[in-house]
C-alpha cells in the first residue's frame, strides 16, 4: 500500500520531507500540498506529478485522496491543522512543536482520545538516530546499571545575528533533549533550572549563549544540557549517561581519520542535515509503515504535550532565575502503550 | 517513473535486494521473478502483489512489463542472463562476479559495446559506502598528496568448516578490494602476489587462512590486503592509504562507547549486513535512478572484466607461489566515461 | 647539588614520595624522617642508609642536615609543621590541604611573606600531568578562543563503605578541580553551588554520591564538576573546555586497543597511581630543582589558601543548598609572580 | 649504591643519555667521558662536577672509578669498546648496533660467555615503551589467541636529502622492529623479503622510500613493516598483532583532542624524542638497577647478534630482490635465561 500524503507547509522543512517521501523512501506519495504562499505551493506541486494544490489546510485535509497529513507549517498553525486532521480521522505527522501552549496540546490530546485511535505523531527525530538507539540499548541492557545522571551538549555552529532569542534556544534546541531524556528513561521531567556561563562574544547582545539547562527526572536522574548556538566549530551533539556501574557516551563517529601536518583529525558534522539526515529518513519510513498498518509507534501527542510543558518550565526558570517545577496532567492509560523499541530501528 | 524490475535468482541475496527495492527505496517495483527452484520463485512472488513468475530468465527478460533486470542467480549463469538482457536492450544489474571467466566478461563487453549503450552494472557495493567515499574524498582533495601504498584488511568472523576453499577467499572476498583500489586510484592492477602467514587453527585443514594479497597498481602504488575469513572477533574491514604528505584511514565507526569493568569499549560489526547495509541501499538507489534517467553511473562491465582478470591473476599467484602479471585488453574509450563522483553519494 | 629532604609523616603517601625521591628521581636524598608512630618511622628509616629518625617534626626541621621539608602527616598537623619550616627558613612541600581552615592558611601566608622568600609548595600534582598541560597549551595558544565553560568529572571506583562522608568528596576530591581551574584560567573562583543527582545504591546511606559542584570563575566561566566516588568501572578523570571558537578535551589515553568478542576496547586506569604516577614524579622533580635553585615554581601558599576558601564555600553550599560566594583576601603582589609555564613540563 | 658510569662518545645521543643519568634518574653518576673529539669531551665534562676526561675508551674502561661503561660512539668502534669492557669485567651498555657485522657480534658473544657473566646490554629501547609493553601483555594474556601475523609501520617525518641511503632504512629504522618482533614472540626471524611501493618524490633520487620489509618468524608468523622515512606529517609508529581470536593495536595516544574549524584533532608526535623519551628513561633506570644488583635484564649480546644477522638478511634481500633466509648460530643456553617480564616495566 502506498500512503497518499498531503503536506501543509511547503517551506524548507516541508520540501525536504517531500523529497524524502518521493525520492528516498518507498511506501509513500505526496498527492496534495498547500501553503500560505500559494505561489510556492504551486511551484512545489509542479515537481510532483498529479499533486493537487489546495487553498487551505482544511481543504487539503478534506481531500478524499489524502490518506495522511504532514504538518510543516508555521508553529502557530499546528493546533488548527492537527485538530482538523483528528476530526477527519486521518493520521497526522506534526513537526515540533505540537502546539505553542500546553493548553493547545491538551486540546489535541482530548480530541485524539475522543476518537479512540492514536492519530498524531510529533517530529522528534532523534528517537530514530542510530547512535541514540545504540545508547538506549546499552542502557536497557543493564550493563551500566541504573542511570544516575547525564551530560548533554547541543552545539550549533551559528545562528542569525538578529532575531534569534534566548527563548528560542530552549524552544528550538533544548526541546530535543527534553524529549530525548523522557524517551531514554521512560519517565517525566519534574523540575528545570537554567545556568548562565560566560557569554560568547559571537552571540548577539541579548543572547545568553551558551546556557545550561538542568532537567530533573522523576526518579532523581539529573541531566545537564549545554546549549550553545554559536559554537563556531561545527554541529556537535554530545551525550553521556552515567550509571551505577558504568557509562555510555555518543562517540565522535567520523568515518575516516586523516593524518597530516602533525595532526590526526576527523570531520565534525557541518549541520543538522549531515548529523541527522538518516534519522529523518528512518522517522518517515517508520511513520509511513505505521500509517499503512493503521498503528502508531512514534512520539505521541502526549510526548508533544510533555515537551511543551517542560519547555514552558525552562522559559519560566530562565525568566525567574530559579528552579521551576513542571506540572503535568496525570498521564492517561491511553498513552501508556509501549513505545517503539529501539530494536525496531 | 517507477522502474519495473525483474529478478533472476530468488535466493538469500535476491530476496534481500527485493526487500530493498520494494520496502526501503522509492523508484522501483519488482514485477517478475524466476529461479531454478520454481517453488521458491513462486513463494517469493506471493509476497509481491502482481508479480509474475517466469519459468526461465530468458522469458523474464523478454517480458515487456520488465524495464530492467537484476541477476542474483548462481555465478555460472551470470553470463547467459547478462547477454540476454543486453540483447533485449534492457539495463541489467549483475551481482559479482560479472562472469566466471575473463573470456565470458569480454563477450559481455563486446555485446554491450555493439548496442552503443551502457546497460550493465556490476554489484561492487563498496563504492557506495559512506566511509570509503570519505576516504576517496580526502585522497582526491589532495591533502595527503600522491598515494604510494595502501594497507587493507578484510576479516570475516568465520566461514563454514567444510567446502570453503582458499580460492574462494580470493574470488569472494579479495575481489572487493580488487575493485576498490581500481576505483580509488583510477588505474589498473598490473601484478599480484600471495603471502602465506601462519594458519589459524580455526581454519579447515585445506584453508590458507589468513593470507595476504599484494596488488601492484600501474603507477607503482602497492596495496597489501590481509584476507582473514575466520577472524572470530567480528566483521572488520580496514583500509589506510599512505600518501606523500599524509595518510587517511577508515575509522572504527562505533556509534557509542561504553565504560564498564575497567574497559572502554565499542561494538565491532557482526557481519557484512551490519557494515554494508546502507551501502547496498545507496547502490540500488543509484541504479534505479540511473535506469530511470537512461544513464549509467555504477561499476561497468569493464570493471567486472578487470576484477575477473585480477582475481584470475591472484589464483595463479596462489597456485604458483610467484608474482603474476595481469594482462588486460586495452581499455576501450567506450568505458572511459567519468565514473560517478564520490560527492554524489 | 643533592637536596637533603626531611620527611614528616611516613604513612602510605609519605613512603611513596620517599620511594620517588630515592629510587626514581635524581637530585634528592631523604636524610631524616619522623612520624607519630615512632616504630613506623624507624622501620622506614631502616631502608634509607644514613637517615636519622627524629622524635618530632620540630626537631627534624631543626636538623642542620635537612635542607628541605616534606610534610605528609595528618592534615590537622600541616599548619604547625609548615609554620615551623618557614620559621627555620627552609623550603617545605606540603601535601594538600595546606591547612584545615582559611585562617590557618592566612597565618602561613603572613609568616611566609614576613620572610621575604617563597618557601611553601602545596601538593596539587595535576598541574604536572602531561594531559592537563596539553589542555592548557591548547587553551593558551588561543586556538579555541576565550573559555566560556568547562565540564569535568572526577570518578573513583569506590571508597570505603563506612567513614567516608559527603564533605570528604569536596575536601579530598573536588579540591583537585578547584585548584586546577584556578591554574587553567589564571583567576579565582567567586561562587559555588552543589547539585544532587540520583544517589548510587553503591554509596553508603549518608553519602550524596554522585554530586555536581558548580564553580563560577571571576570572568564568568562556569565549571561543572561531577564527583562520583563509587563509579565502579575505574578511575576516570574527564575535562572539556568550551571556548568561543572550539573545545579541547582530555582524551582517553589507552596505550593499546584490543578487538575480541565483538568489541573494540581499551583499558581505563584502575586508580590514581596509574593515572597520575608520572605527574607525581614530575611534581617532585620540579620541586627538587626549584629548591636547589633557591626558586619557587609550584603551587604556592596562596594557592593552598584559595583552594581552602573555595572548598569551605562548597561545604557551605552543600549544607545550605544554595549558591555561596567565595570571599578571599585581596591577592598580595607577593604571590603575583608568574607561575611555572606549562612549557616547562 | 650509585653506579659510576663512564661514557664513550659524547655526541648528541651520548649527551642525551648523560642528561638522563645525571638530571632525570636516581642511582647513577657520570664520572668519566671520552670522545674522538677531545674538545667536545672536555666541554661535556665541564658540566659534570668531578668527571674525568680520558684520551681513549681503553683508558676510560681501565679507570678504577668507573663501574660501568656506556658506548655511544660511532658504530664502527662499538666492537672494540664492548670487548674491552668485557675484558675488564665491567657491565657495558652499547647503543645499537652491537657491532657492524655478524662476525663481530659473535666475537662479543664468545668473549662474554667466557666470563661466565652477562655484561652486555644493547640499546633497543622499544622494549621499555609503555605501549609496546601493553601490547605484549595483551598478547601474553592469551586474549587474542596465538599470533598469526603483524602489521607495522615506522614513519619518520624526513631524513637529510643527501647521504641517507636505502640501506640505512634497514640498518637504522627497521632494526627496531626486527628486535621488537623477536621480543614480542620469543622466537627468531627465519627469512626476509623487501617490497618496493611507489617512491615518494620527497625522497632523494636513490632512496627506495617507502619500502616494506617482510619478516617470517620461526613459527610462521608473518610481519610486514612499512618503513617510510619521509612521511612528512610526523613521527608515527604503528603496530597491530592479529591473533586467532582477536587483534591488539598500538593506539594513537594523543593526550587531548581539540575541536575547531570543522575538525576534531589530536597531535602526532614530532619525532622519536617525543614518542620514546620515556622509554629511554625506563631503559636506563632498568640498566642502572640491574648493574647495581649485578644482574642483567635487558636486550643481550645475543639480541644484538640476532638483530645484526636479520638486518644483514634484509640488506641481501634488498640487493637481490628475493626472499632471503637468515642463518643464526644455535642459541646457547647461556642466553636462554628469562628476559625481563613486561610487568616489570
Amino acid at each position: 500500500m502506498t500512503v497518499r500524503v498531503g503536506v501543509i507547509g511547503t517551506g524548507m522543512i516541508g520540501q525536504d520531507h517531500i523529497r524524502r517521501i518521493t525520492q528516498v523512501l518507498s511506501g509513500g506519495a505526496v498527492v496534495a500540498v498547500t501553503d500560505v504562499d500559494a505561489g510556492r505551493a504551486k511551484q512545489v506541486a509542479g515537481r510532483l506529478p498529479g499533486a493537487t494544490v489546495h487553498p487551505t489546510g482544511r481543504e487539503l485535509i478534506g481531500d478524499s485522496g489524502v490518506d495522511a497529513v504532514l504538518v510543516t507549517s508555521w508553529a502557530a498553525t499546528h493546533e488548527e491543522h492537527v485538530l482538523a486532521a483528528i476530526s477527519a480521522g486521518k493520521p497526522v505527522f506534526c513537526e515540533k512543536p505540537l502546539a505553542t501552549s500546553e493548553e493547545a496540546c491538551l486540546r489535541i490530546i482530548d480530541a485524539e482520545m475522543a476518537t479512540g485511535r492514536r492519530l498524531v505523531q510529533v517530529g522528534f527525530m532523534r528517537r530514530y538516530d542510530a547512535a541514540y538507539n545504540a545508547l538506549k540499548e546499552v542502557l536497557d541492557d543493564g550493563g551500566i546499571g541504573i542511570p544516575l545522571l547525564m551530560h548533554c551538549a547541543h552545539r550549533n555552529p551559528s545562528v542569525p545575528p538578529y532575531g534569534f532569542t534566548t527563548d528560542m534556544m530552549l524552544i528550538d534546541s533544548a526541546v530535543h533533549e527534553i524529549d530525548l531524556v523522557r524517551w531514554l528513561y521512560g519517565e517525566e521531567v519534574v523540575a528545570t533550572s537554567i545556568l548562565r556561563p560566560r557569554r560568547s562574544a559571537r552571540a548577539g547582545d541579548d543572547l545568553q549563549d551558551p546556557l545550561i539547562v538542568l532537567l530533573e527526572m522523576a526518579s532523581g536522574v539529573l541531566v545537564d544540557v549545554e546549549v550553545f548556538v554559536n559554537a563556531a566549530y561545527g554541529y556537535d551533539i554530545r551525550g553521556e549517561i552515567v550509571g551505577e556501574s558504568g557509562t555510555v557516551t555518543l562517540a565522535d563517529g567520523e568515518p575516516v581519520t586523516a593524518k597530516r601536518d602533525g595532526r590526526r583529525s576527523g570531520r565534525v558534522p557541518a549541520d543538522w542535515r549531515e548529523r541527522f539526515g538518516r534519522a529523518f529518513d528512518a522517522e518517515f519510513r517508520d511513520w509511513l509503515r505505521a500509517v499503512a498498518a493503521r498503528t502508531s509507534t512514534g512520539p505521541s501527542a502526549w510526548d508533544g504535550y510533555a515537551a511543551a510543558a517542560v519547555t514552558e518550565s525552562c522559559l519560566e526558570a530562565l525568566r525567574t532565575g530559579t528552579r521551576t517545577t513542571v506540572s503535568l496532567r496525570e498521564r492517561p492509560n491511553y498513552y501508556a502503550t509501549a513505545q517503539r523499541s529501539s530494536r525496531d530501528w
